[in-house]
């Protein structure tokens, strides 16, 4: 493996979106000898000028160093970016956002070209890039010798959590957290939408809205423990019947308020199906139950 | 207005659910009077052997002190409840959950009875009364006047939070930060739904959920800053023909899990509305916009 005077392992890295362009700098700025290629070549010149090699093809970026990182549009993009190269040997890590089952595939695909593959899926944008302490950091999941072998560099942009040895696991953790993020986002929406009409100043509102969304995160805990357990009367402090008789509230302010209902009413309609099975006792969990086909 | 020998005010409250049972033990564990009535009267036996007094009708209870707090089922039972009962010079605040509308109506009929009236929200379930700390308040709005003349007594269960002279700033409050609520729990139902079929364990997920939402949460600061400029492009990191490209990563990873997008799906479907309208390079504010009707 290439590494320069100061031991820093050589990162090949494919692919300078705004995501792309934020690793790169953070390695070079690490001491980190790089070699870029993107298929736009315009966006390399600038990363050029400070210190990267710029490869004028994927297949010779991936022959410069054995850890290939690999940051692009889509998993077809890596497909396409990739197959023109000799991956025998190589680390590839790829971060591209995908589907677990594309990861998953992807593994197997490179596998089967004689490379070893980690996915990652990345807890940041790009801002957060090379910002410890911004809160930003990245899932890995498959190949844990891998993962050791080069956490080291790995850390150099974000934060490295483990995510298991099942490809899809960093793409499945982040999917899903990105996830629950548009429903925080959907009910902020929601929010900000009833008090436009009234007096309320937005700037005054949003230290009330952070506190709260921050206050009742922790809540998931208990959803975890009460999923783990199958049991989900457990420590209920709110039951089910009492939250489906307070939504017409939630409903007539919406009305009051002239805003659409249609980010709440999908969640109050699987609380009212989950209480007519007959589980107002229950906490807000068995809603899970019903989103499983 | 009756005190004890500490000063301390004297409080009359009706409705002993499990919210007003919490409050009456915080009033009375720190020596305020109280004299209290339910519907039921079995719920204030053991109150009554706490040291509150227990009167005979809501009637008698409000004609025992000035300070009346009223913790019902809803506003229908306010209304029913002192519609027999004299108010006149009485400081009323109403803590039963309503909307904003049904908060402004009741203040102009306890106004027209001769009463004050402060109304609340409370942001906190029945464990957190009396737990200083806990995170949990109460918004008033309505009568400032009032607000100041009982905030000592007002502050025992919980914080108080003012939240304006139109009456129906504290529902308008309480239900909006209750809703963005419901979104996040929406959220967070996808997500754990989501992991439920593959081996990653609830509890080893949730810590990465709860610190995610609450790294995520302070992005409202943004949202109110781009809906007081009206300039929704500001400080964008991610735009909004961005995150919608993103979009088929999080239907087509439901689907590979087996889990119904219902709950993303209204919030994605807004976000195309408003990238069709040509604001691609927009944050997810104009999303607010669509909601008004």
């Amino acid at each position: 493996m290439a590494q320069n005077t100061v031991g820093k392992t050589s990162v090949t890295l494919l692919g300078l979106g705004a995501m792309g362009t934020a690793l790169a700098r953070t390695w070079l700025a690490a001491g980190h000898p790089l070699t870029v290629w993107n298929r736009t070549p315009a966006r390399s010149a600038p990363l050029a000028a400070e210190g990267a090699v710029v490869a004028g093809s994927a297949a010779a970026a991936v022959a410069a160093n054995t850890l290939v990182v690999v940051c692009l549009m889509d998993d077809a993009s890596v497909e396409e970016t990739l197959s023109g190269a000799d991956l025998t040997g190589k680390d590839v890590v790829n971060l591209t956002t995908g589907t677990p089952g594309e990861a998953r595939a992807r593994a197997a695909w490179a596998g089967g070209r004689g490379a070893r593959y980690l996915d990652g899926g990345i807890m940041a944008v790009p801002p957060m890039i090379g910002t410890p302490g911004s809160g930003g950091y990245v899932f890995y999941s498959g190949s844990r010798e891998l993962f050791e072998r080069h956490r080291e560099t790995l850390a150099v942009p974000a934060g490295t959590t483990w995510a298991g040895e099942d490809a899809g696991g960093a793409a499945l953790h982040d999917v899903a957290l990105l996830s629950a993020m548009y429903g925080m986002f959907a009910g902020a929406a929601h929010a900000f939408a009833l008090i436009r009409k009234s007096d309320v100043d937005p700037a005054a509102f949003a230290p009330h809205l952070a506190d709260w969304l921050g206050a009742m995160a922790p809540s998931v805990h208990q959803t975890a423990a009460q999923l783990r357990s199958g049991d989900y009367t457990r420590d209920v402090v709110s039951n089910l019947a009492m939250q489906v008789a307070g939504t017409p509230t939630f409903l007539r302010t919406a009305e009051e308020q002239g805003v659409s209902p249609e980010l709440l009413t999908p969640y109050f309609a699987l609380m009212r199906r989950r209480l007519a099975e007959g589980s107002g006792e229950e906490d807000l969990t068995g809603v899970i139950d019903l989103l499983a086909r």
